[in-house]
């Protein structure tokens, strides 16, 4: 299958406008009294007409029988293949407190933890301290100085925060401190590479003053840090794909991995009305759009069916408004599957439909994954989903002659 | 999924026989008022037939969303990977004019065009000169002489013909002298790698011999060379499936797709019924046979749904004969889609039907559009319709212990 160097040799830019609208973890499991999935309960006559105009099908984001997080999910359907382009976790956990990460920058998960006497790590989480008691700490660590490089040092949530490191040759191969397990001291952070020798040093360094302005903090009188992670040098979408590309995303994370493969941000409200409307006001000024609902899967992750059926229902309700603008290739589908009877990310396919005046239409009549598992689209990676949004909207070239 | 290297390791000899018929641009979109595609306008009663004797499917000649020129087309559909054996602009225009290639060759596209007193390109058609004044022209050019070389000129349409450089260490990694606009000169071509240094003297010498030799040809007084490739060199059919394999195809560029990979050229008439004939002829000689049908792309091309249903309709009329030599393998497809409504070669996926005595028969009741999307081999890549029909003529061994 075509990779992005070939892509970008027949990709061109037209006036056409491409809509792709990602219900984070759509694809569900059957109730087990009703036999029917999330999106087989709702009552969805928006979708249900957009699959009887368009083409449905089914897309494996990363392979079948794997579970993707967040980031191969997402990196599928805008084209880039999961398994080539990976985005690591301190990295993720960066983007998911909208923290403006630089190219070169390398950042880490990390958590407060308590340590004894002796330095022997008690409670990994530091009994969950507060997110207020988290920030305070987290800005007397900011305060903390290393010569040659900028240490930023952010709240996430409970116990959790993220560190960023900014400068000249850092390198992020580098081990965890965290001992993942408690009655072991924090180990010492060691180079995986010889480039990455400078940033070993500089986050001891941290490690160090981390502890000694921590010391009357107890029970969070430690810092644990992991999942060492430099800021992706990905090939951007205007480049990639000739097109001028737009995410219109309320949560943060999707937002930066948006922002990973070069879309604009737009300024959106929490919900999908408002998620379209900012999709309206900036219509002209884009080719292609991406937007995000983040709520089916968190109600999937809480095991709620029924808030999981309703959200699809509230985003179908909200779909007129986007249809009228007869973009030329319509999307709906998602990053993964989250089932609310398994209570997290899946493995199962996803359900997608296209709509577009060339997608030649199927005999799906409903939106939903037994239609979509009979779609005329079949069964294919995710990361196809591009070159067919293109090409749909007649901005690819003939390959070869 | 399996390579060449691979497959000629468990490709065998036997007396079992393969018709692969390729109905050019097969593949179409729904007319807008009846809603069914050309062939599914059809009348095709043989073509129902094999289809509920056989097993259907939906076949990607290069990927989901890509567009194929013919050579990738047919190259995918003969087993090879389409991303991985190219073949440049200027090896397939000499192909489509049945220039007999060598190995070692490298060929361009020319433009005939108009240069002022100064040397600026006025008009890179040369006004469309007629195709007899092309021909006299490339007479001329074709007696051109350079040490060391052999230099063949034939003409194509209008102002169109094709230059072939023939000796040693000739290589096609050239720039083109063809400066895309008018108003510019031409450009001195530039080797684009050390070896084709060599090569390049000999094309910048070519050129200033021909202004020379069409000074007095205004208004075609002047070349344009682009597309510069050299013939392939292909692992050829034999080696790779083991098969002694034939092409009946009347048109030249598929009889040079056919040459490139190692088919005999068989001769043959224009119409379907003279190709089904050349297969009779010579049925006994080979056990796989390329038949190629170009009219029902060209239909497509210019937009005459009606014409390429009739062409659907000629096809499967003739095909009693080729049914009553019960081939072991047939197999029925494109090497793209071309829907009259788009007028043009598309990347929508290519209805596929196989019959054999092994295939494990489907629901699908004719060969169209709709029943392929349903069938019973899915949508997979058109790479792997050779190993599909080798194992299905019995000729592929256990892949493994």
């Amino acid at each position: 299958m075509i990779g992005l160097e070939q892509i970008g040799e027949i990709a061109r830019s037209t006036p056409s406008k491409i809509v792709l609208l990602v219900i984070d973890g759509l694809g569900g499991l059957p109730h087990p009294e009703t036999g029917r999935t999330e999106l087989e309960s709702a009552k969805t006559p928006n979708l249900d007409r957009l699959a009887r105009e368009g083409i449905c099908g089914m897309i494996d984001p990363v392979g079948p029988g794997i579970t993707p997080g967040s980031a191969p999910g997402h990196l599928a359907l805008f084209g880039y293949d999961p398994l080539k382009f990976t985005v690591g976790r301190g990295v993720l956990e960066a983007l998911g407190i909208d923290f403006d990460l630089k190219q070169g920058d390398v950042a880490a998960r990390g958590n407060f933890c308590t340590v004894d006497a002796d330095g022997i790590v008690t409670d990994r989480r530091a009994g969950r301290i507060s997110t207020e008691r988290c920030t305070e700490l987290c800005q007397l660590l900011d305060e903390v100085n290393i010569k040659g490089v900028e240490i930023f040092v952010s709240p996430v949530k409970e116990h959790r925060f993220v560190v960023v490191l900014r400068g000249q040759g850092l390198f992020s191969a580098l081990s965890d401190s965290d001992p993942q397990r408690e009655g072991l001291p924090p180990k010492a952070v060691s180079p995986l590479s010889a480039q990455a020798a400078k940033a070993a040093n500089i986050v001891n360094e941290f490690i160090t003053k981390a502890r000694a302005t921590l010391t009357d903090s107890y029970p969070a009188n430690m810092v644990l840090l992991r999942g060492f992670a430099h800021y992706p040098d990905f090939p951007k979408m205007n480049q990639v794909f000739s097109l001028k590309p737009a995410a219109i995303a309320p949560y943060p994370m999707y937002r930066g991995l948006a922002k990973v493969v070069g879309m604009e941000l737009l300024p959106t409200g929490a919900t999908i009305e408002e998620v379209i409307f900012a999709l309206i006001e900036h219509y002209d000024s884009y080719d292609f759009f991406f937007l995000h609902v983040k709520e089916a899967d968190i109600a999937g992750e809480d095991g709620d069916f029924e808030r999981k059926v309703r959200v699809i229902e509230e985003v179908d309700s909200a779909l007129p408004r986007l249809i009228d603008l007869n973009p030329d290739v319509i999307i709906v589908t998602a990053d993964h599957s989250t089932p609310a009877i398994l209570k997290a990310h899946s493995w199962h396919p996803v359900p997608f439909l296209l709509r577009s005046k060339w997608c030649r239409r199927d005999a799906a009549e409903e939106f939903s994954e037994r239609a979509c598992a009979a779609g005329g689209l079949g069964r294919f990676p995710a990361t196809q989903v591009m070159p067919l949004a293109l090409a749909n909207a007649l901005k690819l070239k003939k390959f070869g002659a």
